[in-house]
């Protein structure tokens, strides 16, 4: 076959310290930002946005390295969020290089790279690894696997703990297992095991629910999981391993059962009847997706503001103090959050809630729930970084999905899509194309979570698991591991993806639920993550896209990393030999990087994941 | 050779009459869209944005017509600017169709169709074809082609009619021809023979320069152009010929010889210090683009919104009323209006202006000057439409470019690029889906204007020239033709187009600056556009897209309207049969359309334009 063409003879810049000094820069800040050019030198220009107007200035040809040419041009930080793209010069005509890459034609400005000056998320997040823990299914304190023990609430359906969840139908907000802060706090050694250094949890307020994204209170934690001396305890326990703790934030509805709700109900006069969004038909308020359990929150009250989110009296504030500690908030449905009709407060409620977490802990992390084209609301100095749905979860699955599957396509009336990477990664250019290198560098990716099918039903085996795991770890951005999926656990959907962990097996060393060798691939990755700083921090530079596979470059300054990804086998490629010139170190994998005749060989196997560290 | 493909078999949806209702819905309207699938059946959902959530409904099969089939779905006006784009579940995945075409991929929402609450452009624009002058060069009422009498003013370079302005250097803002607005309304013969009827005047404020655009007050039209009797006596004439009026106005900044500015820099306790952006160093106060005679507006201040932009009161206001009774206002560096640094308020002085004008006239326009990405701009309520520079006048020009042409590219450093039509048209389709169709329906698209090289320089010849024409003369959008281009005028530059208009050999018939062949191609092509509605206000589908080619449908549910360009030879198309099944009038070209046993035979002659109706 004949080898697959490479991407590396393309200019190429990004946000990373290779091409951008590190730090944010502040209004009047002339910035640095550098172009790489292979080949031929070229007379080449930076565009940049300046109230609402273009100025393109030369860039300078700043030294060659071999056939690399690199070039340096100034952006002037005059508003707070600056546009750049770099203007080529080439026979025939000129391209511009943008955050999709380059092109032979004009291009709109949404694409363009970015200086921000809105703090990114801190940089304990770029080197972390979040595990997701959904409360009621991780683990358990009450020392039996029956349905849990009572006092419980009327609403609940006491469900053993082996029991496999409902897929669908009324019971699966119901059903009880009884997992609890005492009980994740019980299992830390194998979050230590496995190699991640954060804990997301999933709501810890009570419900009327067993997911909690219904509270009834902002003020406690749910009684059911321990209580708030079992969060103040799970945090001092975190604290002394050296983990972080994020909760996770219901800030566009309550449950109909809240307090809140309540007095605004029963008081008209109240103040907490300004929180809600009234209206005349039935049942006479604006619930979440037309859910008469679940009613929104209107951020237009400035009393919801103080109790919710403003100030250091607010809920988002006090759960940062201590005890509890919290080191960020996953903030739900952010993308609806302030958003209703012709109101549209998202960025107002996003920055507030940025600026009161700065005030009690300015290293705290603000993660977005939005599930779709979240573009507009990162970059308005809010939300830090967002659940990637769509610039990762989602093209990873189309590339990676099983031959064949019928798994729904997240919320689409149609199955997941098998498309060629070139789809892919030109829908995951788009989407990261849309912020600035500052959030790309700390989106939170994921191959699933408790809202979606698992990776190991939508791949359909070790292999391709195995593939997409080794893309979620050596891609730019914190990688999220939702609890199960690196022992291959199973879900068809968000509900059924909610299963126990079966810790007779796990602590068995396998089991029919449990795949110890996805363990062991998980804690592979996830250490040679932790031994890589161009891994963790470094830019991305794609230098293969094929159908079955891709190759990608991740650079520090001082590192250079190559990623190759086979979803199945195919005819391999031939990279520039300078890239292997001193040599290469297989980082996993346990292939060699060989250097033939035409330049480096990279093979055609698959499915499969290689990592070498340049030398 | 073979012929190139069609697209007519893509699935097209559009906001036109055909695909959308007309008007323009109220927030809690349920409009139906409609979506044509050619081929086979499909499943096909519409997925709506509401609050920042996807939404994805049902469409429903409702007719077929031969082998077309029809879905509608709904969609709900729950937002001012509602998005929606299409499913189509087709073998081995889906497509979506959003504002850019089909895409086998997931794609961000900033290409979607959108609904907007905000009422567009007034509906006398959809018909209208404006005509564009630059008062110091289009006529002069003196009676002489000499330098202009005195008394002048002090700036004032006096120049005889006939001589070729400066195309760069100082004297190129102070050269004065002496054109005046008697003399416009002496020569509006030659635009009803051209059968343009809406004129557009460039600033008729005095200044301190020969464009007028560093006004000294807005309270006065400049005597050298016969102060405010003359333009009353204007709107007088036009009024009589069933023409309108558009106006120019600076909101970006004032000349430093303002009378604000004046007060602002003497006075600081005055009320004028307000509405300058001050700054420390030389000349201590901010200039557009750094010009010291052209200070900057700070549109903070409540003052100058009451002054300037707000309210009957205002510069805005007061020019529409009578004896003036402007149709609208053109706006001066609008992408930079209301915006510094961290300051924003041009979405806030669109609307307010918007706001005011509606009070005064509600059949008034409102068009941005914007060179560059203007989508965001005007989905907000603010300007109605922009000149289209990016959408239209970059892309045709790098379509038919002279080869080899060393024009520089709008304020770029480099020549205009020579493209196939496939960039132009992806371009032209990219900037157009940013906006509602509502917006693009309305579009001000040039080929050139005062600001640029003349299209004549630039195409090379009468032939290109010709396929520009009828490119501006049969796209969606309002026209805008530069004084003189009608004429086939040249000019390599803004400066240097800014030719005055040569009357002798326009009355002559003829003569080396005036081209009446060019004249004849206009007036014909306009005279098209009037008899055919489609022309006017039909969708857009591409049915063509080759290097040297292009072919488009205008659609209304009455009339059906072929166009082809092409810009040299080329191989000619196929498109199916069953377009001219009920035969086909030439209304433009001469050709007839032939249809052969391969379907509809689209000639691969060029350059030329022909524009058929399908009967």
């Amino acid at each position: 076959m004949t080898p697959a063409p490479h991407l590396l003879d393309q200019p190429h810049h990004d946000g990373s310290e290779v091409y951008v000094p590190p730090g944010t820069p502040h209004l009047g800040d002339v910035v640095p930002v550098r172009l790489r050019v292979p080949g031929a030198r070229r007379e080449v220009w930076v565009r940049t946005v300046r109230d609402g107007e273009p100025m393109i200035a030369p860039a300078r040809l700043d030294r060659s390295v071999g056939d690399e040419h690199w070039y340096v041009a100034e952006v002037d930080v005059h508003n707070p969020v600056t546009g750049y793209r770099f203007l080529v010069a080439e026979p025939g005509g000129y391209r511009w290089l943008n955050g999709r890459g380059v092109h032979a034609r004009d291009v709109p400005d949404a694409a363009d790279f970015r200086l921000s000056v809105h703090e990114p998320a801190p940089a304990w997040t770029a080197s972390s690894v979040v595990y997701q823990v959904f409360p009621d299914r991780f683990a358990r304190s009450c020392g039996h696997d029956g349905p849990p023990p009572g006092p419980l609430p009327d609403w609940a359906l006491p469900t053993a703990w082996d029991e496999v969840p409902g897929a669908r139908g009324r019971g699966v907000g119901s059903q009880l297992y009884g997992g609890d802060l005492p009980g994740v706090e019980s299992r830390l050694d194998h979050l230590e095991r496995l190699g991640v250094d954060t804990l997301y949890l999933t709501p810890f307020f009570p419900g009327r629910s067993n997911h909690r994204y219904d509270a009834r209170t902002f003020d406690h934690v749910d009684p059911l999981l321990g209580g708030d001396e079992a969060l103040a305890s799970l945090r001092a326990a975190l604290r002394s391993r050296g983990m972080r703790l994020v909760g996770d934030l219901t800030t566009n509805h309550t449950g109909v059962a809240h307090e809140w709700f309540d007095r605004a109900r029963t008081d008209v006069g109240s103040a907490e009847s300004s929180f809600y969004h009234w209206d005349d038909g039935e049942p006479g308020y604006v619930g979440w997706l037309g859910h008469a359990s679940l009613p929104k929150l209107d951020h237009r009250s400035p009393e919801l503001a103080r109790r919710l989110v403003e100030g250091p009296g607010s809920v988002v504030a006090r759960w940062l103090a201590e005890p509890y500690a919290l080191d960020g908030w996953r903030i739900d449905v952010a993308n609806m959050t302030g958003r209703y009709g012709a109101v549209d407060l998202t960025h107002t409620v996003a920055r507030t809630i940025r600026e009161t977490m700065r005030a009690v802990n300015p290293e705290a992390v603000l993660v977005s729930e939005h599930f779709h084209d979240a573009g507009a609301d990162l970059v308005a100095g809010g939300w830090h970084a967002n659940m990637n749905y769509s610039g990762f979860t989602r093209p990873v699955w189309t590339w990676l999905v099983e031959p064949g599957s019928s798994l729904p396509f997240l919320g689409m009336p149609v199955p997941v899509p098998r498309r060629g990477a070139g789809a892919a990664v030109a829908t995951m250019r788009e989407f990261d194309s849309a912020v600035p290198w500052s959030v790309t560098a700390r989106q939170w990716n994921m191959l699933g979570s408790h809202d979606t099918a698992r990776i190991r039903s939508v791949v359909g085996g070790r292999e391709r698991a195995e593939v997409a795991a080794a893309l979620l770890l050596t891609y730019p951005g914190t990688p999220v591991i939702f609890a199960g999926d690196e022992g291959g656990m199973t879900g068809v959907n968000g509900e059924h993806a909610r299963r126990t962990m079966p810790w007779a097996q796990v602590d068995a060393g396998g089991g029919p639920d449990w795949d110890a060798a996805t363990f062991e691939i998980y804690r592979s990755l996830l250490a040679v993550r932790r031994s890589s700083r161009a891994l963790r921090e470094g830019g991305l530079r794609w230098a293969v896209v094929d159908d079955d596979a891709v190759a990608y470059l991740r650079e520090t300054s001082d590192e250079r990393v190559l990623v190759l990804l086979a979803r199945a086998p195919w005819s391999g490629a031939r990279l520039p030999a300078s890239l292997a010139a001193d040599g290469a170190e297989n980082l996993y994998g346990g292939a060699p990087l060989r250097v033939g005749p035409g330049g480096v060989e990279l093979p055609g196997d698959g499915p499969g994941a290689q990592v070498w560290r340049l030398g």
